[in-house]
C-alpha cells in the first residue's frame, strides 16, 4: 500500500529544510549539527514505527490513536485525539501542497510569486480529484511514491559517490555563508543553544507527520490487515530515515544553507548581501549541485517530489471519511456520516476540510515553517495520547499475566511505549512552549473548538436516545388511534387533486375530507361548482381566510379535529410536486412545504406527500439518462 | 393618504439640483435658465396628473398602469411595465436614501465621507422596519410628509418676502461663478443649447416618478378608492409643482450654483477656484441663505426633508408586495406570492429588493445623477406604455358612442393622454438617447432580463397547467389502487419507529412490512432479536447492504413492489425528528431526507412522514412562548 506511505515518505521533502531553518536562527554553525539531528529523528521515527507496528496489531481496525486513547485512557481523551486527527487533516492538505508550490517555484522560477494561488489551485484539484471517487485503490498512485524513492536514493548514491572520488558536488549556496539571524535566541548562549537544538530537532520531526496516516488506512489494506500494515509501516520507516539522515548529511557536506531571512542571512564568499533571492528546497538544491553536469535529473527530482506531495495530499481526503465514519458511529459527528455509502455528506465533510486548508494557506500566504508549528501540535498531540494509551494497555494486560515469555516481551513492549511517549511528549512540549503565542495556540485552539463541538453532539444524542427508547413493554405499536382522519388539501381541481383523493380514499380512512382555503369568495364558488360537476366522490369544505392567508385556515381546522378527537390519527395529503431543474421549485410547492412544516408540529398528525412528477422532471431524466448512457442508474419507470 | 404622496413631494428635495446639474454643463447661465425648466416640469407634472386621475377612476384596482398597459395593449406591454416598475421599486429605495445621506451629509459635514455608508444602512432600516410591518397605514408617518410641505413653503415664502423687501439672502454659492463644464457638449452651439435644455428638462422630471406610487397605492386608499386617490393625486401634484417651481425661482433669484464638479467648475469672485468644496443639496442652500440670521430652520428643513426621503423609501417597501401578488396572480411570479399572506415569501422579495438597491448605490458609489439616469428609464417606460394604453382605452370607448357629451368628454381625455404621451415620450427619448452609453443600459437591460424571466415563468405555468388540468370525466379520483403496501422504515427499534408502525398499521393498508437496512451483520442480528423480543405485531425483513449504502436497498426493495404489483399503491412512512434549534438538522433527518427524494421519484408511491418531537422542541417552543407572552401565537397542545 505505497499510497499511503506516501505522506510519510514525502515528508523528506521538507523536514531537512525545517532543521535547517530552526538552525539558521542561531549562530550554531548549522552544518556541524544538522546531520547529527537528522540521524537523532530519524531515530525517533524508528522508534515510533515500532511503536506504532505494536498498535496496529492490537487495534487493527483503522481507528489509530483515536481507538487505543479512547478504550485505554477514556471517550475524552480518545475525543482529544480525534479533533487532533481532524485538525491534522486540513494541515496534511495545507502543508503538502504548500510545499509542493515550492517545489514548482523550484522547477519554473518565474512562477515563485505565485505559490499562494499555486497551493490554492492544488487544494482545489486535489480535493475535486478526491471527490470523483476513491484514488487509494488505484495502484496508479503508487507509481510517483516508488519514482521519488528511487529518485531521492539515486541522487544520494551519486552525492555520495561524487564526494568519496573528490568531486564534491557544488550547490548554488555552497558559497554562501550563513549569518546568525536577528532574532533574541543569537544573544542567548549555553542553556539558548540546547534550546535551539531541541527546537531543530521537532521541527525536524514532522517527518513522523505520516505514521498516523498509514494506522488509520489498516481498513483498506489486503488481510491480514495488522500484518501487512506494520509491514509497510517498517518498511516505509526505515526508507524515510535513510532518506533523511542522507538528505541532511550530504547537503551538510555539499554546505547547501536554509536560512529563514535569505536577505539578510545570506552573505556572498566576498561578504556582500545576495539581497533578492529565493532559496529553493534543500531536497532541490541537493539535486541540482548533485546532477550539475545534467540538470534534466533536477527536474526529475523536482517533479517526482512535486507528485509525491499531491498523493500524500490526497491521503487526507481519502483518509478523512474513514475517520469520520468512526466518529459518527461513536455519536461525536453527525450519524449520515456513520455509512460510507453516503457519498454526498461526506462530499461536504471534505469541502469543508479543503475549505479550512485553503483558509490557512492564504493566511500563512503559503509560509511552510508556519504551517508545520500548527501540524506538530496536532500530530505529537494525537502520538502522545496514543502511546500514553498503548502503556495503559501493556499494564492492564500484564497485570494478568504472572510469568511468561508473553509478560516478558509485553513489558518490553511498554518500554518501548515508554520510549515513544517521552520522544514525542519531548517534540510536543518543545513545540508548545516555544511557539505557542507565535501561532501553536491556533491549533490548540481548533482542537479545542472541535472536542467541544464533538461533545455537545454526542451530548445531544445521547439525550435523544434516552428519549426515544421504549421500554421492553412498551406497546404504542400496538395501541392504534381509534379513527383515521384522511384531509386532502386542495388548492385547484388538477390531476395531482385527483391523484391525492384516490389515495387518500384508498388508505381507507374512517373520515375523509377534502378542503380548500376561499382566498376570494367567486374562486372558491367556481371552485364548489367545478367539483360537483366532476361528481367527486369526496365532500368539499371551503375555509374562510379573512386574512387571505393560506395556512392559517387550514391549520385551525386541523387542530379543530384534533381538538374533537384527541386519540384520532390525520393523515393530511399534500400533492407535491417534482421538478425537473432547480429553479422550478422556487414556482412550485413552497406554501405546502410550509404548510407541511407548521402541520408536523401538531401531535397525531402525519403528512403523506403525494407526488406529482411534471413533464420536465421526465425531459431531464430522459436526458441524464441519455448523457450517462445506459450503463449508468437504472431509469424509474413511469 | 399623504404616505403615498411622500415619494412625489419629497422629490422635490433633489429634481431642482438636477435642473441645475444638467444645465452646469453647458455654457448657457443658468440662473436664467432654471426656472423656466422647472415651469416646464411644473407644467409636465400637472398634465400627468390629469392623465392618472383619469387612469385611476377607469383602472382602481391598483394596477396602475400594469394593468392599463396590459389591458389595452396585450400582455407583452403589460409585462414591459410590469418590469420597469419593479426596476422602480429598487430605484426609489436606492435615490431615496442617497439623497437621504446627502442631507444628513448636510447638517453634519464630517459625515459627508461616508455617504455610501449612510445610504446603505438607510437601506437596511427602512428594510428592516418594512418587514417588521405596515407602516403605511400607520398616520405616523403622514407627520413627516406634512411637515416637510410646511417646512418648504415656509422656507419659499420667507425667500420670497426678503427678496420683495430687498434684503435677498446671500447663500455660501451666491458668490461663486459657474464655469462651463468641461464635456464634448460645451464646444457644440445651437442645436446642442436645445439638448441641454432637453436633458436639464428631462432630468428634472425625476419629480413624476412618484405618481405611479400612488398609482399602484389604490386598493389601501378609503372607498371611493379610485376618486379617493385621485383627490390625494391632485393635492400631491399641485404642491409638487408649487414648490418645483418655488425652488428653482427662488434659487435663481438668490444665484445658488450646483454644479457637476465643484473643484474644475466653482471659482470664487475673484477667479480663483473653490477647491475642494463639497455643495449641500439645493433646498439645503436655500433654507441655510433664506434664514441666514436663525440656522435652526436651516436644520429643521434639511431633518425633515431627511425624513421625508424615509418615508418615501418605504413607500417602495409597502408597495411591492402589492405589484408582486398581481404579478404572481397573473402566472408572472412565483405562484406562493400571490396571497398577502404569505409575509415570509414577501420578505424575501423585499429583501431581493433591498440588496439590489444597496449594489447600486455602491456601485454608483451613492453619487444621485447616475441613480437619477436609471431611474428616468424604468419610470418612464412605463409612462408612455400607461398612456398609450389610455388612448387605446379611450378609442376603443369612443368607437361604441355615435354622439353624446359622454363621447366629447372621452375625446378629450383621449387629447390629455396624446398630450402625455407626447411630454412622457420626450423624455424617455431625450434621456435613452443622451445618456443610454452612460448608464441607462444598465436599466435597458435589467428590465429585459426581468421581463424575460417573468415570460418564462409564465410559460412554465401555462405549460404545468396545461398539463394537469383534467379532462371533465377524468375519474382518476374513482379509480382506486387494488392495495396499498405500507412499509415503514426502520433504523433502529425507539419510539419513533413504534409510532410510524401504529400509524402504519392504523390506516388498515392490504400488506404492511417493516424493512431495516443490514449495514453490518451483528446489528441487524440485534435488531431482530429485539424485534422478536418486544413482539412488534408486524414482520421485519432485513435487506442486505454488500456497499454498506443505507437508501439503495430500500429504493431496489420499494421499486421490487412496484414491479411485482404495478397498480397499487405504497405508502412509505418515515419518522422525521421535529428539533427546537437549527442546528440540530443537522443531526437528524439528513438519510432519511436524501430517501424521502428519491422515493418521490418512483411512480405510485407516497412518501408519510410521521413527525416526532424531540423534547428540545418543546423547551424551544416554550422558551418562544414565554417571550412572546400568552398574547402570542398559540402554542399546540402535546
Amino acid at each position: 500500500m505505497p499510497v499511503f506511505a506516501s505522506d510519510m515518505l514525502s515528508s523528506v521533502a521538507y523536514a531537512p529544510d525545517e532543521i535547517l531553518l530552526a538552525l539558521s536562527l542561531s549562530g550554531i554553525v548549522a552544518l556541524t549539527v544538522s546531520p547529527w539531528i537528522g540521524l537523532a529523528v530519524a531515530v525517533v521515527i524508528l522508534v515510533i514505527v515500532l511503536c506504532y507496528r505494536l498498535n496496529l496489531q492490537a487495534y487493527p481496525s483503522g481507528g489509530g490513536d483515536y481507538e487505543v486513547a479512547g478504550t485505554n485512557l477514556g471517550t475524552r481523551a480518545g475525543l482529544v485525539v480525534a479533533a487532533s486527527l481532524l485538525v491534522d487533516f486540513v494541515l496534511t492538505l495545507a502543508v503538502s501542497l504548500t510545499v509542493f508550490a515550492s517545489y514548482i517555484g523550484a522547477m519554473f522560477p518565474d512562477l515563485k510569486p505565485y505559490r499562494v494561488l499555486i497551493a490554492v489551485i492544488g487544494i482545489g484539484l486535489v480535493t475535486l480529484a478526491g471527490l470523483r471517487g476513491s484514488w487509494a485503490t488505484r495502484g496508479l498512485l503508487a507509481v510517483p511514491t516508488y519514482l521519488f524513492v528511487g529518485a531521492v536514493l539515486l541522487t544520494l548514491a551519486v552525492g555520495f559517490i561524487r564526494v568519496l572520488s573528490g568531486d564534491t558536488p557544488e550547490a548554488v549556496t555552497s558559497d554562501f555563508l550563513a549569518l546568525p539571524g536577528s532574532d533574541e535566541e543569537t544573544l542567548l548562549t549555553g542553556f539558548a543553544a540546547v534550546f535551539i537544538v531541541l527546537r531543530a530537532f521537532s521541527s525536524g520531526s514532522v517527518a513522523l507527520a505520516g505514521v498516523q496516516t498509514v494506522a488509520t488506512a489498516v481498513p483498506l489494506f489486503r488481510p491480514p490487515r495488522g500484518r501487512n500494515a506494520a509491514g509497510t509501516l517498517l518498511v516505509t520507516g526505515l526508507l524515510s530515515a535513510i532518506m533523511l539522515v542522507g538528505i541532511t548529511w550530504l547537503s551538510a557536506v555539499i554546505g547547501i544553507k536554509f536560512v529563514a531571512r535569505p536577505e539578510e542571512q545570506l552573505v556572498t564568499g566576498s561578504g556582500s548581501p545576495v539581497g533578492d533571492f529565493d532559496q529553493d528546497p534543500v531536497l532541490g538544491q541537493l539535486a541540482q549541485a548533485v546532477f550539475s553536469g545534467f540538470p534534466f535529473m533536477f527536474y526529475v527530482v523536482a517533479a517526482v517530489a512535486a507528485l509525491v506531495l499531491l498523493v500524500a495530499a490526497n491521503t487526507a481526503v481519502e483518509g478523512f471519511p474513514g475517520l469520520a465514519s468512526r466518529l459518527a458511529r461513536d455519536g461525536f459527528l453527525p450519524r449520515q456520516l456513520a455509512s460510507r455509502g453516503d457519498r454526498m455528506t461526506f462530499s461536504n465533510g471534505i469541502l469543508l476540510l479543503a475549505a479550512a486548508a485553503i483558509v490557512l494557506v492564504v493566511a500563512t500566504q503559503a509560509r511552510v515553517p508556519d504551517l508545520i508549528e500548527l501540524y506538530l501540535v496536532g500530530v505529537f498531540l494525537a502520538f502522545v495520547l496514543g502511546q500514553a494509551g498503548m502503556i495503559r494497555h501493556w499494564t492492564v494486560r500484564i497485570r494478568t499475566l504472572v510469568t511468561s515469555p508473553l509478560r516478558r516481551r509485553m513489558q518490553l513492549n511498554r518500554l518501548v511505549g515508554w520510549l515513544g511517549l517521552l520522544l514525542t511528549g519531548l517534540v510536543l512540549v518543545v513545540v508548545l512552549s516555544t511557539k505557542f503565542f507565535a501561532g501553536a495556540w491556533i491549533a490548540v485552539a481548533a482542537i479545542a473548538i472541535l472536542y467541544v463541538a464533538m461533545g455537545l453532539v454526542r451530548r445531544h444524542y445521547s439525550r435523544v436516545d434516552a428519549e426515544l427508547t421504549p421500554e421492553a413493554d412498551d406497546d404504542s405499536a400496538r395501541t392504534l388511534p381509534s379513527n383515521t382522519h384522511a384531509v386532502v388539501v386542495v388548492t385547484a381541481i388538477h390531476k395531482p387533486t385527483l391523484r391525492a383523493l384516490a389515495y387518500a380514499r384508498a388508505s381507507r380512512p374512517t373520515f375523509v375530507n377534502a378542503i380548500t382555503v376561499a382566498v376570494d369568495e367567486d374562486g372558491a364558488q367556481r371552485l364548489q361548482e367545478r367539483w360537483d360537476a366532476m361528481g367527486l366522490p369526496v365532500r368539499l369544505t371551503i375555509l374562510d381566510s379573512p386574512y387571505r392567508d393560506l395556512n392559517g385556515p387550514v391549520m385551525d381546522y386541523i387542530t379543530g379535529i384534533r381538538k374533537r378527537t384527541p386519540r384520532d390519527l390525520v393523515i393530511v395529503y399534500l400533492p407535491q410536486y417534482i421538478v425537473g431543474r432547480w429553479w422550478e421549485n422556487l414556482l412550485h410547492n413552497q406554501t405546502s412545504l410550509r404548510l407541511k412544516t407548521q402541520l408536523l408540529n401538531v401531535p397525531n398528525v402525519v403528512v403523506a406527500s403525494v407526488p406529482w412528477r411534471l413533464s420536465s422532471f421526465h425531459r431531464a431524466r430522459d436526458q441524464r439518462n441519455r448523457r450517462v448512457g445506459p450503463s449508468g442508474s437504472k431509469p424509474t419507470e413511469h
